[in-house]
Formats: structure tokens, C-alpha cells, sequence
């Protein structure tokens, strides 16, 4: 049955995918900060939590902007990325390798959000929702900066004391 | 079970993960080439399956070069990207809604594909697999590539014509 018509609950749909995609992360980080290794990584995990937090702040905000009441859509594509680092880390038996492999699945989940927000912030702006375009734009760039974070993380000391 | 103990147990794991997705996208990308409305989008589709295939081949490269059988692992990433996908455009009842809604699940598996090329490019290189590299490495400029191209199509036809 046809339920998205417009590019208007298409933005919706996916407002409610991404919002169901950050509280599943805002439950998962805790725990990868627990088992990472590396001082830094831990750091950069539980840093993350409270920008997560802010993120799902900005999509409540854009709902109440459209006069909606935040609600989540499962979103598998967040799910079978965390179900597979579940996994995964589970099978890993040295704490510097864990390291490695949790910032890779880190990044898998930053860059569904880069292009969740980045598809987001286009859709907003051609339907005219400026204010939302901005704070999507905002969880965009955090996003992408956390991305490049994790990168320096690997390259600096994950990699190279896993490899070792 | 630890079974993963090294950087190079991960490295192998990884590339099963990513050469087990490029094939389900291979699978995939025909159908959204035959359900995408605009001439433009349809082309991008069809053009990516071969580079997939192209993909896929540096892969097996890969694993001959490290005296393995090329071998794919379960990935749930790229499983629920396209479950996801394919669930909602169930629900699209307007063809220019639904190309910007397949650009949108396409760029979701772009990033993932960038993300592990990315992740396995770097792991490559710390383990001092050069040749391996510059087949990532390839592999991952493509990706990029491909996305700009969808953010292009977006911003010129799709959402536009999607808003209107």
C-alpha cells in the first residue's frame, strides 16, 4: 500500500528513520567505551554519547517544527550494522584487535548518518525547511568530524599497536 | 570463540565481509536500474553494476595473492540496508519520490562501501600489503565517485522534480 506520495513524508519517513538509528547508537556507545582498549578510543566513544544526545534533540526539535510528535521507524540498515559489530567482537580475542575493529564498525555507523543527515539537509531545503536544513546540516558536520576523529585514532595508535 | 587474533585474521574477515556485499549489490542494482524513472538515475545504476563486477574481481585478486580462496562472510550491514530499501519502496506510490528514495538506500550503501574500503585500504597498509592497497584503494576512489555522481543527479533532477 502506497503511504509516501510526496517528497514531504519521504523527509518524515526518513526523520523517523534516522531518530530510530540514533537512539539505537545512544544505547550501544556505553558499551563499546567500556571495551575499548585504547585510553583515546574510550574518550572519543563516551564524547560521542552526549553528541548523540544532541543529535536526537535536533530531530525532536524538527518534528515539533512540523507540528509531528517525534516517533522512531525501525531502521534495519543501523540494526545490521550493530548486530554485525556485536557479533563480530565477540570472535575477537586481542584487545588491540578489538580496537581496530570497533572503530571500523564505528565509522560503518558514522557514515550511514553522514549520508542519512547529508540526504536529509538537500530534501530540507528544496521543500523550504530551512531551520531544519540548518540543524541537520550542524549533526552533519559533527558527524563527519567524529568520522575523521576516528580515522586519526586508527592511523595514530589502534592500527599500528594492532599490526605490531 | 576467539577466532580473529591478529590484524591480518581481520583483515581476511573484513574483505569476506565486503566481497560477500559487493555480490548482494550486484544482485540488487539490476532492479533499481529497472524501477528508476528518470533516464539519468536508471544509467547510474546500470553503469555501477559493472563496476562492481570490477569490484568484485580486485577482491578475488586479493585473496589469491594471500593463497586464499575467495570467500564471502554473512554482512547484516549491507543485508538491512537493502531489506530497509526494499520494504520502503513498497510503500512509494509517486515515481520521482521514489528516485530520490533510491538514491537516498544507494548512497547508504556507497558510504558503507567507503567506509570498508577506507577501513581496509589503512589496514592494508600497516600490514604492508601495497599491492593490496592500491586495489582498496581503487576500489574506494570509485565509490566516492559514484556517490558525488548520485548527490549530482539529486540536486539536478530527482528532488526537484520529487518536490514539485
Amino acid at each position: 500500500m502506497a503511504t509516501i506520495n510526496s517528497m514531504d513524508d519521504l523527509f518524515v519517513e526518513t526523520l523517523k528513520d534516522i531518530y530510530y538509528a540514533e537512539k539505537q547508537i545512544a544505547k550501544t556507545l556505553p558499551g563499546m567505551a567500556r571495551k575499548a582498549h585504547s585510553e583515546e578510543l574510550k574518550q572519543a566513544f563516551e564524547k560521542h554519547v552526549q553528541a548523540t544526545e544532541d543529535q536526537i534533540e535536533r530531530i525532536e526539535k524538527i518534528f515539533t517544527m512540523l507540528d509531528l510528535t517525534p516517533r522512531g521507524r525501525k531502521c534495519e540498515a543501523i540494526e545490521g550494522i550493530i548486530r554485525e559489530a556485536k557479533g563480530q567482537s565477540r570472535e575477537i580475542g586481542n584487545a588491540n584487535v578489538l580496537d581496530a575493529d570497533m572503530i571500523g564498525f564505528a565509522q560503518a555507523v558514522e557514515h550511514y548518518e553522514i549520508c542519512r543527515y547529508g540526504t536529509l539537509t538537500e530534501w530540507a531545503k528544496s521543500l523550504g525547511l530551512n531551520e531544519a536544513a540548518e540543524l541537520l546540516s550542524k549533526s552533519l558536520t559533527e558527524e563527519k568530524d567524529e568520522d575523521v576523529l576516528l580515522t586519526k585514532i586508527a592511523r595514530s595508535s589502534a592500527n599500528p599497536r594492532a599490526a605490531a
